[in-house]
């Protein structure tokens, strides 16, 4: 499936949305193209967490109609010899660092197989009152440490506006593999976000779920399974099947992961009838 | 007044703006149509704090041009019985849970009535790479837990896009009623909101501000009104007429709830002259 | 450089995204002209610190295309004598209070030189269902206590949607001066604001870093100088250049303001070769 943009981008970085970097990134967008529309998923990953942030792009990029552009930074290696690169999966674009940050939504959307090119041949636009810059190879950045303003940015702007297709951007490259495998066995994972609620959000699908009797997580048992957060007693963890597809531990009225002192991590068994 | 859809959607929920929640929710609303456009009015409403909703999206409702869509989802009930409504009140449009959260800003936004209906007949568009779902009956939802994203998403964005009317989503009803009077009184009343800025917001009108002498709030004797922040003296509590409409107690280069140890719910008194 | 308007409208405020006040300001411009398009630049600058407002506004508005204006309300003498303008400069248009937070960017931006007028001659829309109001004398607002909503929003839309020309606003002024001089000296300066992960932002040009040989920082001698952070030793503090082509100091996989004990203001001084 070829990509064909909607000028829509998505944003997802570890910056905050305090400091103005998020708007800066915007900014060169928008000197790319006025056109293109922005869509936060979140800029709260915890920093350098980039398990956490691959995570949120998973479950998040999958809605988003095709050709979207998924711009992602989470970028401890930002300035070193991480390899930065755009990929296309499933009609969407993903741009971002070489570090695993991708894969998971990458190997979510794709139809048949995914792409990607290293980012060798992206023009930087400068700060306001210059002249656009000539194409700027990388490690040669007016920035060493914002690659998400000074190299991301104009990538997948220059991809959601259309004018130029992902294959002109840099010579293919194989990337590396994404962190944990989204699936670690059909009974056994591990929590891999606390959300707001404090909603344990699992590695394990919910797919099978009405034949699970129990589940064990962090050495706590909870025996009820319900369909939704109102149908649980309250003050007691009960198992059920997250919005995102996964099988979740919550508590009604409450945080499941202070209730029972868990983190991301946690090891979770299922038993089942 | 009939809705004349302007393409234009707020948000309000309480998801918070780190989960990826929010852009799923837009993400699917872009599905519908890729025109729409997006307006977060907060996201951090205290978890399942329906009355906090009610009150941000009231206050801020009403700032907005004929047209809106007003996408709210505070809903401890989601999966349960409670009823998803739609409502159409002075030419804006109301989506979220039966449960009194939009019904503040229907009775403000109202020209001479409001109407609703239930989200019987929606449409849920699925992932990426999967055909639009075929109506969905309430309750038969592909998650239960996740209301938000896979019932008002798409009801807001088929209205906000003018694919549907208001009558098409379901039959009429009667909504329930909001969960506190907006007046209690015309001299007695409480603290619905504390801000950013540790203003205590009251739920008793400023319109007759000029008669109040002094004010009581939890306890504390408040005598000195002023017309704004800077003409008070600092450090001390003063009332005032605040930007919604309502009296507010603010600390000059302070927090008053810090300093006044006091929270929503607090009762405040007005003395007249 | 005369302003031709692109339809952007960048945000910059105190007043966080919890609250609805930024939805208020961005419903009001709507009304004015549904069109205009908004990039957040940060809410959470801290309440009433027009420095820290006036920085984040100076690093991000030159990334923005000409045509964008930029609506910054930082704002402690709200309702008092200081004087509300806009402002001409680059191309970029800026909308606030007169108390110094849109002069550094205004002298980042300027070509030649900038331009302000007062904001005496506004039309504020009123509520939902109000025909739009009177054009509003400074001093006689329906609100003494949100200008941001009732006299700067309905400015910078009318100056984002081309429907006035900055001259017609008011009277030419003098505007005050930035508050702290962008450079206080080629080697001292001070800690000019800690970003989200803890670094330290120095007041002082990163241009000449290359002759740099170590920097004291608030008692702290930092004797290594690296071009970007995964260059750098864990723990240790290094000095490089920041992206705001600023000096910074930082810790790798740690928070350089927590470790040193340092905040904004701390000094900082250079040794050069």
């Amino acid at each position: 499936m070829t990509f064909a943009p909607s000028g829509i981008v998505t944003l997802l970085t570890d910056f905050g949305s305090s400091d103005g970097y998020v708007a800066q990134m915007k900014a060169v967008m928008l000197r790319v193209s006025p056109k293109l529309r922005f869509v936060d998923i979140s800029h709260d990953v915890a920093p350098q967490d980039v398990a956490q942030g691959a995570f949120l792009l998973d479950v998040s990029a999958r809605w988003f109609p095709a050709g979207t552009v998924h711009l992602a930074v989470v970028d401890p290696g930002v300035g070193s010899e991480r390899a930065a690169i755009a990929m296309v999966a499933g009609g969407h674009a993903l741009v971002g660092p070489d570090n695993g940050l991708l894969m998971h939504a990458a190997e979510t959307l794709r139809d048949s197989t995914h792409r990607a090119w290293r980012l060798d041949n992206v023009t930087a636009p400068g700060e306001a009152g210059t002249e656009p810059a000539a194409p700027v190879p990388q490690g040669l950045l007016s920035s060493f440490t914002f690659h998400g303003r000074d190299l991301f940015a104009p990538a997948a702007a220059l991809l959601a506006a259309g004018l130029r297709e992902p294959e002109s951007l840099g010579r293919p490259i194989d990337p590396g593999p994404a962190l944990v495998p989204s699936v670690e066995g059909p009974d056994r994972g591990r929590v891999v976000h606390v959300d707001r609620f404090g909603n344990l959000i699992t590695s394990l699908s919910a797919e099978t779920l009405d034949q699970v009797v129990s589940l064990e997580i962090g050495g706590h048992r909870v025996p009820t399974g319900v369909r939704f957060y109102a149908e649980a007693p309250a003050g007691t963890p009960v198992f059920l099947a997250g919005s995102s597809g996964r099988i979740e531990v919550s508590v009604r009225g409450g945080a499941a992961a202070d209730l029972m002192d868990l983190s991301v991590g946690a090891p979770v068994v299922l038993l089942r009838a």
